[in-house]
């Protein structure tokens, strides 16, 4: 069990103050984040939406937010200007600032970025989130574009979340995008470039796959919260944040959410698990979250 | 039925009063808009202009749109910078800010910067249009392209209208650029990326294509005004302008622009359906399509 | 027929200057150029000077641009840096401020700088030269590329002069670098862009290679002074230049060049066809050339 | 024996600063170094760490570098940035500013930079390494990445540590990586670009490899000491570290270390053969080697 | 017969004050140079100096420039700013500014920069050397990366020397590198660019590649001094500098020598034949040229 800490914190006064609305004064709290991803435009395009029309909406998107006590809605730069203004103060903002189509395939991905951190820092937003590619041939692009993003990052006092994505065709030669390895490589690699948080999906352990692993990943089965737990030791120190993924049930939803807290995890990312599901589910579903979130709860301190 | 809402405006000053120049000074008016587009030239050659060939001259696209009543012309920079000084203030100036020419395939297209928005400023233009190649493998370049340009035309209050075209490969791998999932997909980028308006093609349905469609898409047929009326929808509040292509009949074109009003577009751009018609036939049909729209104006407002 | 007319020009005072020299008061004037580039040594290599060693070198070539009177002539920097101070107020210059060697093949070209605006005022240049391959596959890298020449010109007055030459293999497999429709293209792109002045190669019809034109070019035969008159129509009313290509006889020459005046071409642009004559033999076709050209002056008029 | 003598210095003061500090206030001291490099985690996945779990934690690092007494610690900058100020003053930091993974292969390989020279001053560091892949098809890219690196380190009076790594499909081709031709032309081109320290790998001489190789190397068999000696005269006259490589025994860890000074090194960078070690055996080997070091240190003078 | 002639100087005075020292106050004067240049650490590797081990060293290399009387040494930075100092003022420096790895293929070479021309003001050197690969595929690179060079090199009164060097599989198919087209073509692009002196390769006439020459180079046959002499009639007057190339005979070399100055070379470059002779027959042999080149001397003038 962990939590974002601040009470030792010895990094830049910017970036504690944004951490603090997101884990403390915003959502679960207490050192736990629930945040709401939405993206999928971007990324997906709009077939994420079909399943709950009125969710491709930016506004619904941020009543939901709000309504359902998250952290940070995450969002892109022309949805956040466009949308946030009525919103703001009300939930804090996450201005994801690289992102593609998923129109050409992954072999040699790369996420360009879309919006600047000065733009993040115009919106008024509490963190920046960026898509790093582990392992794709593009990987020199990236680190270059990242090390910007870090920098101006730094500059302003901005937190960044990394999504540590592996990805790329050699990815898939070893064994695919959510191996234990490659999911711990990608949390390494973050936590080595500077991240202050980073955004995970859980490991799978697909047996036919793992034959493709280098030893002795490829004999190693692990439930979530071990699983999350090797993540965790291998991201150094750096918070660790769990997506969801695609659509699956409530309890199953909620034990994968539990078991990640288990595992060390310090919050939750949730997007199409949310709003896929119609408007009061989902917010019923949100609370639930957040309810089993409170035994992972630090004790309150003055940050 | 929407128009371009300026009423509740919480943009940039600049960006507003450009938009109400374009949206209620010029054109149709009342927050609707009707763009003479002739930037054929450089996209397809000399050749577009062979069925009218006076047409190739810029004075004679002048004379046609401010005789026609539109609500701008757009123009790539050579031309406006030449031609436009003797018609300035009598018709707004869209300027095109990219292009390509079509003699290289368009497996992998991306469309350079011919122009900047300091140029567009420098002329008097009201907006920059800027094709945007949703899908392409160099998607990367094209984000970071765009991005630049993003922040150029916030910085001077600039509107930008996205050509947001699905191209490349890929595209048509998953069912061709005329589909309504990659014109859905199209319009939603632009709106995550920042756009102001949007300008689409009016989506197709070809059975011998659609198998090669993710479903739903792969057994969606719908008309005219309810596919209009999905690429609003995934547009997310970004106002959407839709355009003619290639040349086809009076009653076909009007039917056409009808239908894309009532899917809720707010305004039309017609390039060939009116410049390759001769002079007196290219003002009557402007003149019954801008006759046609009344039915969509908003009661008039102070914006 | 047609001339360069300055007298009603609503451009930068620095461009018109500069023109002014160029067609008005060097060369055949009242509107006319006729302009002797050697820039060969770089697109050739010397091989283009055996058939008249003098003439690589570059004293040689001012010379017989005095004595020829010509408007201008057109060396790249290095020639220019080195050997213009001599000739200096005698002769105009352009510089040429991109090349290219033909070692590699053609099938991608791109022809990077060479030389910068700036380096053309710091020579006493009056116009640049710009070679743009209409149709490469590095379409993108060339139209980034003259942006930045068209607006650093626009910056310091200097008129921009675009060699438009179509080239790259898709020009070939539609049909060639000399149809009508490729130099009518790249006449307008260059238009479309942003160029002062376009030069362009005089159309060729052959047979076997028209069966790859689009409709209409496919069946569209026309002689030399028609062909330059399309090109001029399609040019948009941006003064056009006509190259001599390879070296063939005088009477072949002046018949040529007098089409292409007929056609409404403002001036004629002839290296090889004059630097591998003998130098009086040079001497004499250019002042027969300039004399012929009488025919096509404008009334002389204060500018 | 060789070492890192400051007594004739006659470069900037503050790269003499620094050196002095490496080379003669910490570790064995008197121009010798002893570094402990952990940048695995990035080259190589948490797959090294899992030897000695607790090694991926950055605080174990840092208290095993203080305790082994190393003369500085190197860490990528996401790492030393979270974690070095516990441990400041106490063990100097050197930061490695590129890297990349090893899940793409290592056909075209460069580092793209993951920190700059002004990050590593802030940190407090007192130098920073650069891994440069001599002979990859990307050297353009890498060198002129250097060349900014090596540029920006002279305005900070940072020293640079070139990791002088033979790599690509070409080095393969040639001999492959560890051949005496390959690491003794790596660490010239090291030198000759302008690194202040070369950390090489020991030379290997396979039989079966050797016949790619030019004459005479392909009849070149040395030992460590005479091997380490070639390299050094290559370097002309840039001191050079000695890597340590995969794990191997105390014992023979300890010959080739002694071999390695004997051939003229002026210091070890042992990563894997330390801290794959458990704690206690890491710090006892730490020990031994420097006790073993004593031999080879210069008479103390004051620099 | 040809010497730098500065008595007629229209260019910077910065220039000309520094070909001064390179061609008068140093080596062989009166307008002739002797070159000493050792980058052969980078473009060969180690292996160039194994034939003479001391050879690697730089001081070995200053102490045989100063006493050879050589009008400057050539390095790259890495060399020279570790080991001029000792001898600054005693023999010029030439920085050679770009270079490369000899292990990947040459088919489509680029030289990227290792140092810059403020690099070489800071140095004290007198000119900059720079290699430019005509006809290579990556000719638009070069010709960008020439321009900064040259234009950074005019700001400061460097002269640029440029290694004339056609390279790359297309000049290969075009009958060779060292082939009098490709040599004369190499030259005049190198003055085209804005060269301030040309080091060119003595040209080979070898049948078997002269069938893939262009005519009339096919049939073409010249001797040293004639070959030389149609170089420098390709170079239009800007001065050129041979080559030795690798080594050969003192008489061989010799003859070689008188020969490039009979056919109108400005001095000589020589690397190998030089250094990897032992040093009291390398110092025999400068004495010799030195001696030879007596003949060639211009009349003392003052500049």
């Amino acid at each position: 069990m962990a939590v974002v800490d601040l009470s030792r914190w010895e990094g830049a006064p910017g970036k504690k103050t944004r951490l603090y609305r997101l884990f403390y004064q915003y959502g679960p709290g207490e050192g736990l984040g629930m945040f709401l991803p939405v993206d999928h435009g971007l990324e997906h395009g709009p077939i994420d939406f079909l399943p709950n029309p009125p969710s491709a909406d930016p506004e619904y998107i941020f009543r939901l937010a709000v309504e359902g006590r998250y952290s940070a809605v995450v969002f892109q730069y022309g949805i956040a200007s466009r949308f946030y203004a009525p919103f703001a103060g009300r939930v804090p903002l996450v201005l994801k600032i690289n992102g593609k189509t998923n129109i050409p395939p992954a072999d040699e991905p790369i996420s360009p970025l879309t919006a600047t951190v000065e733009d993040a820092v115009r919106l008024g937003a509490d963190a920046v989130g960026y898509t790093l590619y582990v392992g794709s041939p593009l990987q020199d692009q990236d680190f270059k574009q990242f090390l910007e993003v870090r920098r101006e990052a730094e500059r302003f006092g901005m937190p960044v979340i990394v999504w540590a994505y592996p990805r790329g065709r050699y990815v898939e030669e070893k064994g695919g995008r959510d191996s234990l390895y490659a999911i711990e490589y990608a949390a390494r690699v973050a936590a080595e470039l500077g991240a202050d948080l980073i955004k995970v999906n859980v490991p799978e352990f697909v047996p036919e796959k793992m034959t493709r692993l280098p030893k002795p990943y490829d004999s190693t089965v692990l439930d979530v919260k071990e699983a999350i737990a090797r993540v965790v030791w291998a991201a150094a120190g750096v918070p660790v944040l769990v997506s969801g993924g695609s659509k699956i049930g409530d309890e199953d939803l909620l034990a994968r959410a539990r078991a990640s807290l288990e595992g060390g995890a310090v919050g939750l990312i949730f997007g199409r698990n949310i709003f896929q599901r119609p408007y009061d589910e989902a917010i019923r579903l949100s609370h639930r979250i957040a309810g089993m979130m409170q035994a992972f709860r630090r004790a309150p301190v003055k940050p």
